[in-house]
């Protein structure tokens, strides 16, 4: 009896263990996730400050200022971004100021450059109508004492800005979750090796590397071995130094299919083997130690899906993300599916944005150009269990692998 | 007078020199651009290929084969995966077969294991109907001679996969371009340092960092120096080493404002100096020795949004990718935006999916919390010259930063 999807999914997350954490380098926290909210220790801006070149003045005497009737003011100051002001700003004075820069004491409103002229010391105002509104004031962005990151959030452009503003020069991230990747499978060779008559490469290994490393997770490739008990099991002993170890092939029911028996012989206690959903229904989900083990079956299409469905989900927790779900959406099939199964089935899409909404083209599936329909897809449509066969213009529910 | 902004990109990416290529770690390789079409060696699978566990045998002679109606055939032959038949299948014959392993001579078709009892040498099969059916060709996948990825292909899980399963343990890619990020300002200081009066942290150039990242090159920070020509211009020297200089601040019209002294002085040829876009209206081009020089605002807005139009397609050309474009799509406005413009806009948003199609959610923009909005957004509304202002419900265009 196959295990429902989404309670193998809960299964494994409980089980989930929180990687370590680290201070990391801020230029090399793109990516990585914040392990601590980050919370703002002063306000910002630090100080009112001007965002462009032009004079500060009291905005009031100048409100009514225009080309024919230009207000006259008296320059006090040169204030350079990086400095401070020498004088206050009163009745009648105005201060150069620079973007940047702070805004003197006084001023209430600073003119832009362009609507100015300054000759000899005076400085002649010709509109000054928006001047009380080209100062940025003191913590209007960041007020100190806000929390302006959550904990699990993503280092993306914004929060690395974001940091950098606030001097948070090692932010405490966690660690990369290290998953090792173990090979099972006698026709099993190294890509890098020859290929005998009867042999194929490791591809699933590579595959899921990508896969791990896009879950922010970093692959440590466990090699290849033999579908014997003692290699496997070797195999999976010299693994257990990562914090997961991921295989695949040995799943299904052959006699030679002997991840079962190693699991029972290496005392990993056997969570589930099966999951209800095509492809990837073998899967042997194990615990020891409290480290987990995930046996996938050796068919890409079904490697794939399921570290999709129930690894992914696992790494990114580990990982202290705090979204683990891809985005959900409703897409139009933009071509006939023709199988029907009697459990929920994943297909690889390729989903288009068009004016009148999304679309989704089925992609050839399975063994038969798996990799190459993985290249194209960017989603996976969702056919829930005894769906019967879909036509063309039929609403489907899909996963998207793009971050929307 | 600005430049137009498709004037400006065509203008960079007309200029841009594609980084050299090197061999790298397959498993090293995720998000690489592949610098070279793939082409199969041989075909895939590399011989017929059994895909589950049964038995191989002729298929006509079992077609009928039921449950109180078995046909009884003499096992020949146990082929593991990785190994190769020893027999060929003759009629009342079938060979044991894994799968993986290759599907000996004579036989046509391969029945499940669990539709068969085997005892004493002899096979019973119940239902053979599909056994025609489960056989991977040889070639089906792939055949010998094909190109099965192109040149500026970014390598994905299914790429990766690909090039595992043809034995490419080194592909060739190409190098990231190095990208200089030069701070220039006085009043600009180290993430690290002491936060003087007068003074904010260097935001933009991890902002940009990241950006740089997320467009497959190589940041390297390239420090901060005043507002003075020299200190500009030893600056830009030292950032010359890298493939390209992206330098923040210096680009308005104030005093202080000196990029355009500096290129003069060090020969930068300049391309243009102002942009139709808003924010990231200043930007100044320019190219020396072939190589490109581009000053963005210090604006964090505004420099964020001028890297994302103009410098983010040049660092994908530069990189060998095809695809320079974000996606495009119609979204509909969930809250009004009220500033009109002579020139282009770019509003930070962020796009939901719902069954009715896309929304766009304007964030707050510009200096004022842009690094906030920045951390949600996933998209960029354009809002062409000269639109009124926007009621909630309107059509609006996004670009979409998701690749989707």
């Amino acid at each position: 009896m196959a295990m429902l999807l989404e309670a193998a999914q809960e299964m494994l997350l409980a089980g989930a263990r929180t990687a370590a954490t680290e201070e990391v380098a801020l230029a090399d926290c793109w990516r990585r996730v914040l392990a601590a909210p980050v919370v703002a220790d002063a306000d910002f801006p630090p100080f009112d400050r001007s965002p462009l070149d032009g004079y500060a003045l009291i905005a009031a005497e100048a409100a009514e200022a225009s080309l024919p009737r230009p207000v006259l003011l008296k320059v006090v100051d040169d204030i350079p971004a990086g400095s401070l002001p020498h004088v206050d700003v009163r009745l009648g004075e105005a201060s150069r100021i620079m973007t940047g820069a702070p805004v003197p004491a006084g001023a209430t409103g600073v003119v832009r450059r362009e609507d100015t002229c300054e000759m000899d010391g005076r400085v002649a105002i010709f509109a000054a109508a928006g001047a009380a509104a080209n100062i940025c004031r003191r913590g209007e962005e960041i007020a100190g004492g806000e929390q302006v990151v959550a904990a699990g959030t993503v280092v993306n452009a914004g929060v690395m800005g974001l940091l950098a503003l606030l001097g948070v020069a090692r932010p405490l991230v966690y660690k990369r979750p290290r998953v090792a990747l173990l090979a099972t499978g006698s026709e099993i060779v190294p890509v890098d090796g020859p290929l005998a008559p009867g042999t194929i490469r490791n591809s699933n290994s590579y595959m899921l590397a990508a896969q791990v490393r896009e879950a922010g997770a970093e692959p440590v490739l466990a090699g290849i071995v033999r579908d014997e008990v003692a290699a496997i099991a070797a195999g999976l002993q010299e693994a257990a130094g990562c914090d997961i170890v991921v295989t695949t092939g040995g799943v299904s029911t052959g006699d030679y299919d002997l991840l079962a028996d190693v699991y029972r012989e290496l005392g990993i206690e056997i969570l589930f083997d099966r999951v209800g959903m095509k492809p990837g229904m073998p899967v042997l989900a194990g615990r020891k130690d409290g480290k987990q083990y995930i046996g996938l079956s050796g068919n890409p299409a079904a490697a794939s899906v399921a570290f999709e469905q129930l690894v992914r989900p696992l790494l990114l927790r580990m990982g202290g993300r705090n979204d683990l779900w891809r985005p959900r959406a409703k897409a139009m099939l933009t071509a006939s599916f023709a199988k029907s199964s009697g459990t929920t089935r994943f297909v690889w899409a390729r989903c288009r944005l068009l004016d009148g909404g999304l679309t989704a083209e089925p992609l050839r599936l399975q063994g038969n150009g798996m990799l190459k329909s993985a290249v194209a897809a960017n989603a996976l449509i969702v056919i829930p269990a005894d769906s019967p066969p879909l036509a063309p213009g039929s609403t489907v529910e899909v996963r998207l692998l793009a971050d929307l």
